[in-house]
């Protein structure tokens, strides 16, 4: 079996297509575990993985912590909230210091684009990126193409819109990087004010319109819009944004019949989704997602502890 | 042996008596466990126990999340403070991302009554309902339960007290239920303002005096009073409601000789009881409430995953 | 093998040489543990550790919980921003409470001087103080006394110089016991408003300027500045401080060639201590302390649970 030539897992922008199939494939084959009557392997006893947020999410660390006790390891959260953080102290310090409590992994999220690759320069351990400011959240991406894959049977020549706040996303960023590599065609739509100038160098469509976006389109990625952007003006209103960008029965007519919806949550019900469709066994794969995102963590955890050596 | 055919615990008031019974006998069943030298059996190793919890709770988090390790479950706790609740998601869509993440038991604290019933009507998993509004505390109501026949040998007969703020109290009307059914006599007393209207028809006797309820009384629950209610004008002070309705010495004596005091906890000492009556070993059994507690949620989580099926 | 013959650990000033010296060779003998591929023995299996911790702390809560982990025990944290600390109950109703569910080992750290003594005297269960106002730090000490040893080959005879704020500082307070008892000299130094008066009756010489203290010191340890003091006074400004007491290139050179640098964390770069002496492997043993502190909390645990009975 191949390895994952890699000691951190900091974006998809630097991974090869053979790296993405290899995580891909390792999460298929956790994802029986969590359907088991006892959903635990002894994998990873005695290793432990340490979740790191200085931004709060309920989904991303839950997701990462269940993954961490399925395959046995020890999981313990540190929030910002009430780290020393308050105490002034460098990210850098608390890495160090973490680094000398030999963990095994530390999955950090941090509002600090680049603040992952820092950490992953410093200390021995192995950093996953859990979301770093605007630039990747590489394991939202690949729970994303599993999902695709799975739904779709390949990524290769599917065509996947993704549509909202291009710039300040980094699910977008990440997914952009994977589909084209992958070898998707993808196309992005959303606000003037929320699109990226010169993102066509990503290798990617950039509509104004979401119509533009959808046509044809096998996947339709919504992304959430983060409410605190409205007081930047950088949209005048959520009844306004919700008029020209909200996925809804009447645009995914555009999408192909058989068009698969993706939103990474939280959702906002009514904003960038309606919700019949976000509710819409047929074509929402919204908790489809969530599911493989555990299988996901898993296989990062088993790759980047060298389970996979011979 | 009997097996709770229920998915869910939501309240006791669609429990039948024999429910309350199979309960209470498979916690006294676990009780022991909690005195060896290893407090640990593996009865739900590679089950998974997520603690959600929208408000803040020491004792009743703290008690799941030692009942879950005692039976060596993965517990996750998820606070709303730290959680996606803040990006604005609804209860719903949290619900049903954990539902994807594959736990086999949420326990769901919320400020709304009724939130534990909607969430166990849209996920496959049990939902153990650890207080909702004003609702029910259906775990409380039992180990109260526990812990009346633990020191009375009984329940049917007895007379209990139930005194303090009726009308916002979880905890009363689940005990209420219990009681009636199990066949005890409740009277209940608290100010007018904290009496619900036509509480009578719940099968109590209500009284505006504590010193009428507490007459005869075998068991005294003396309730919380939140003091959070005082802004809301429902009582003038802490000083008169202690002086009208604070269990202590003189009234007490109003009480069987061999009555005990009950008290969920946290205690406003010399509000709703004097310090005195809370630390007497004599008449207050308030630790064993708590000590049973442990053993009353080890047993839902052992019965609700099918423990006792053959 | 010698006993531990103590229920709880309070502090330092209450221990004897020996236990001291039992406890460092017990954390020597589990330093090992945290280098192995696999991380964990079974040593506390079905033991539970509470960190009630009402102060904010990343590194010593994360410390206690991977020590705890490390030995198989489960283990719980209770923050106070959380719990029911809000809702008014007192320590003594918490700690009872927390005494009710059969844990084995408390871990408090908390604001008020003397409040682990308080619990000790009260619950049945081990506690371990991890902080208590400006009175001890006791594994703090211990940890430290473990890295002078490791690095030094002895405590005897050395002399170690503390450098900040001694009147504030729990840290300084359990070393200066700790050191002295184990057969060090030690010389603190720091601005008037934080010196203690009689601080030399703990046997210890007192210095107003850096320099005095480092003179000939084989250990020196910095204390970190809690910035909050500049409010009440206490120091003029951070400038003017780092100006007389931050340890640089310059005053560093009185000390003996071979001196190792202390600092407990978390660093106030730049104010007690200059980046480049941090971050010196050839002085610096900050990440060693860190490591030691895991090994330290390892014995801890395991000595007042009995593992080294016969």
């Amino acid at each position: 079996m191949m390895k994952l030539g890699k000691k951190d897992i900091l974006g998809i922008r630097d991974m090869t297509p053979d790296e993405i199939r290899l995580i891909l494939d390792t999460a298929e084959s956790f994802l029986e575990i969590s359907t088991r009557d006892i959903k635990k392997v002894p994998t990873l006893r005695g290793k432990s993985v340490i979740n790191l947020f200085y931004e709060a999410s309920t989904r991303t660390r839950t997701s990462f912590e269940i993954a961490g006790k399925r395959l046995s390891a020890d999981t313990i959260n540190i929030s910002a909230s009430t780290s020393s953080v308050v105490k002034g102290e460098t990210l850098i310090d608390t890495a160090r210091n973490l680094e000398a409590m030999n963990p095994d992994i530390i999955v950090l999220r941090h509002s600090a684009a680049g603040a992952p690759r820092l950490l992953a320069s410093l200390v021995r351990q192995s950093i996953i990126n859990a979301g770093d400011g605007a630039n990747e959240h590489p394991s939202q991406a690949l729970l994303d193409m599993m999902t695709i894959r799975e739904k779709k049977g390949r990524i290769d020549g599917l065509k996947v819109a993704i549509i909202g706040d291009i710039l300040h996303s980094r699910v977008a960023r990440s997914n952009i990087y994977g589909l084209t590599k992958m070898g998707a065609r993808v196309a992005v739509a959303g606000p003037a004010t929320m699109m990226p100038r010169g993102i066509e160098r990503l290798g990617v469509e950039a509509f104004l319109k979401i119509d533009d976006a959808l046509a044809d389109a096998d996947v339709v990625m919504m992304l959430r819009i983060q409410l605190e952007r409205q007081q930047q003006n950088i949209f005048p209103s959520l009844r306004e944004y919700a008029q020209h960008f909200c996925l809804n029965r009447r645009n995914l007519q555009l999408a192909r019949p058989d068009a698969i919806v993706m939103h990474p949550g939280p959702m906002n019900r009514g904003v960038e989704i309606s919700p019949d469709i976000a509710d819409d066994p047929g074509c929402s794969v919204i908790l489809d997602q969530v599911n493989n995102g555990v299988a996901v963590r898993m296989a990062l955890f088993y790759l980047l502890t060298g389970g996979n050596d011979e």
